[in-house]
C-alpha cells in the first residue's frame, strides 16, 4: 500500500493570539491596528471586539507560530505609534498602548510553544520599539509576574512614576524608562473557558456555598473562579465559572465536583452550559474521561487536523 | 459596547469531499487528477491515499462548499480524460474512471448544503463530461441507491453492457450509455468513524456476540456495524465497529450498550479507541450527554469557528 500525505508534522503547530490595546473608541486608530495585524500571510485576524467604556480594543489572531508572532509585532508596532497613554482613561487596568499579548496553544499545539513565541516577541517589541517588556502567565520568569492583575497593579501611571526607582517594576526585556507607549506584559496562556453549571433550586446561597467550595481562592480546585448566581428563571440558580486551566482540572472533574456538593444538599443538577467557546482539547478531555479513551487528543478531530492544515501548511 | 465580527453566518458551511478514482498505480495519472482538484482557491486537498491492489487513490478535500464542489468537479474531469475503465482491473468494485464523490459536513454544517452539492455537481458531471451519474447515499432518490454496495453491484462490466436495456440502472442525470470514463456515483454522507472497544477477557466469542447484538444487520442499534476481533494481547478482545452516522447512533450510546452487555456476561470494559478521526460533532455530542449540556454543538468549539473562518472566510 502506498500512502501519501499532503502536509508534515512539523508544520502542525497552531497558536491563537488575543493582544489588547488600549483604544476602544476612535474607529480610525482601532482600524489602522488591525490593518497591521492583517498584513501577515498565513496570521488570520479572526475577531475584533470594542468597548468604549473600557477604552479597549481586543483582536484575535491565529494561524501558525512565526506568522502569528509576526502579525502580533506589527500591530503592537502600530498602537506604540498612534496611542499616547498620557491621554488615555477607561475603566480596564492598562499599562500599556498595547497591553497584553497573550499567546494560547490551539489543537495540541504544546505550552512551550507559545512561552517561547511570548519571550521572542517580547524581545523584539523591547528591542525595536523601545517599550519595556514584562513576561507573564507560562512565560514568567517569577512567580510574581504569572498574574496579570499583579503586573497591573497601579496601572500605567505607577509604573511612568517609579519603573527607575522601584526594582519590583523592572522589566524582563526593554528600558528602564517609560514612554508614551507605556509597558507592555507578553505571556503564554491557556485558552480560557467560561462554563455555568444550573442547579435545581431558587436557593442562591446554595450556589454561593457551592462556588466558595470549589474556586481555587478558597482552597478548591485549581485553576478555578466560582460564583454564585440568580438566574432569569427563579427556579433555578447557577454555579458561573472561569476555568483558566483544562488541563489542571477539567471540566469533567468541576462538574462531577458540583453535582456532589449539590447532591449532599438534596439539589440536583440541571445541566452544564457553556459561555462563548472551548478549545477542541477541553471538549475531547470530557470524551476520553465519559468513554474511557485510553488516549485521544485534539488531533483526533477531523476539524483540528484540517485546521492545522488550513493555516499552517 | 460595540462589537465588530469578522465574517459572517453565511460564510460558515464547510464540507469534505472524498472523491475515489480507479487509478493507483500509475503517479503521473494521479499527480494529474490531484493537480486538477488543487487548483481552486478556497478548496485544499488535504490528503491522497493511494493502493496498487485496489488500484484505485482517494482524495481529500475541504473548504467552502463552491470551491469544494469545482475543485472536485475538475478533477472528475481530468479523470474522465485520463482513465479508461476498459484496461482497469483492481480487487475494490467500482463503476468509473470517477468512481464515487461524497460530500460530508463539517463543523455544524447541515446534511442538506452536502445533498445540493451533489445535486449540483452530479448534474455538471453528466453534462459536462457526458457520463451516467447515479445519486446515493443522503442524495439518493430511490431507497435502493442510498447504499453503495447496492449501486456497485456488477460494477463497470454490468453498466456497460446493460444501462440501456434494465431500467434499474437508468441514471439519475446523464447519458443511457457508458463510454470508457464510465459511471459515477454522487452523494452526500455523514463522516465514518472507526471506534472499537476492548474488553477485560481473552474470550473472542464474548467480543462476537456483543458485535452481534449492537449491529445494524443482525437488529440491534441503526448505523452500526461491528464485528468481534481478538488482538496482540491474549487478555482482552475487541469489538471493532464502524458508525455509519453518530447522529442515528450516537458514540455514547454505543459504549453504554457495548458496557452493559458485556457486565451481563461477568466482563467489563477497559477503553475504548478511535481508529483515525472523529468529526467534532461526534466528540461534542459526547460531552454533553456526559456534563448534561442543554445545547451543545461543533459550534461551540474553537478550532471549528477557526476553520470556518480560514477556509470560508
Amino acid at each position: 500500500m502506498m500512502v501519501s500525505r499532503v502536509g508534515s508534522p512539523w508544520s502542525r503547530a497552531l497558536v491563537e493570539c488575543v493582544p489588547n490595546f488600549s483604544e476602544g473608541r476612535r474607529p480610525d486608530v482601532m482600524d489602522a491596528i488591525q490593518t497591521a495585524a492583517a498584513g501577515v500571510d498565513g496570521a488570520r485576524v479572526l475577531d475584533r471586539h470594542a468597548d468604549a467604556t473600557h477604552n479597549r480594543m481586543v483582536l484575535t489572531i491565529a494561524g501558525a507560530p512565526g506568522p502569528v508572532a509576526e502579525s502580533a509585532f506589527r500591530a503592537t508596532a502600530r498602537a506604540s505609534e498612534l496611542i499616547d497613554m498620557r491621554q488615555h482613561d477607561g475603566v480596564h487596568p492598562r499599562i500599556g498602548a498595547t497591553d497584553v499579548v497573550p499567546f494560547v496553544p490551539l489543537g495540541a499545539t504544546d505550552m512551550q510553544v507559545c512561552v517561547e513565541l511570548a519571550v521572542r516577541v517580547g524581545r523584539r517589541i523591547a528591542a525595536e520599539l523601545d517599550v519595556p517588556v514584562f513576561l507573564y502567565g507560562e512565560a514568567a520568569r517569577t512567580s510574581r509576574r504569572r498574574r496579570l492583575p499583579d503586573l497591573r497593579r497601579g496601572e500605567y501611571e505607577r509604573l511612568a512614576s517609579e519603573i527607575g526607582s522601584d526594582a519590583q517594576l523592572t522589566p524582563d526585556f526593554g528600558p528602564l524608562r517609560i514612554g508614551p507607549a507605556g509597558a507592555t506584559a507578553v505571556g503564554a496562556r491557556r485558552p480560557l473557558i467560561a462554563y455555568n453549571v444550573t442547579l435545581a433550586t431558587g436557593d442562591i446561597e446554595v450556589a454561593r456555598a457551592i462556588a466558595r467550595s470549589i474556586r481555587e481562592s478558597s482552597g478548591g480546585l485549581p485553576a478555578v473562579q466560582a460564583r454564585g448566581f440568580l438566574t432569569a428563571d427563579r427556579n433555578v440558580v447557577q454555579v458561573s465559572m472561569n476555568l483558566l486551566d483544562t488541563r489542571r482540572t477539567p471540566m469533567s472533574t468541576v462538574f462531577e465536583r458540583i453535582a456532589r456538593e449539590a447532591a449532599s444538599r438534596g439539589v440536583s443538577v440541571v445541566a452544564s452550559e457553556l459561555v462563548g467557546l472551548a478549545p477542541a482539547e477541553a471538549v475531547v478531555d470530557i470524551a476520553r474521561e465519559a468513554l474511557r479513551f485510553g488516549q485521544l487528543d485534539a488531533e483526533a478531530i477531523l476539524e483540528t487536523r484540517l485546521l492545522e492544515q488550513a493555516l499552517g501548511g
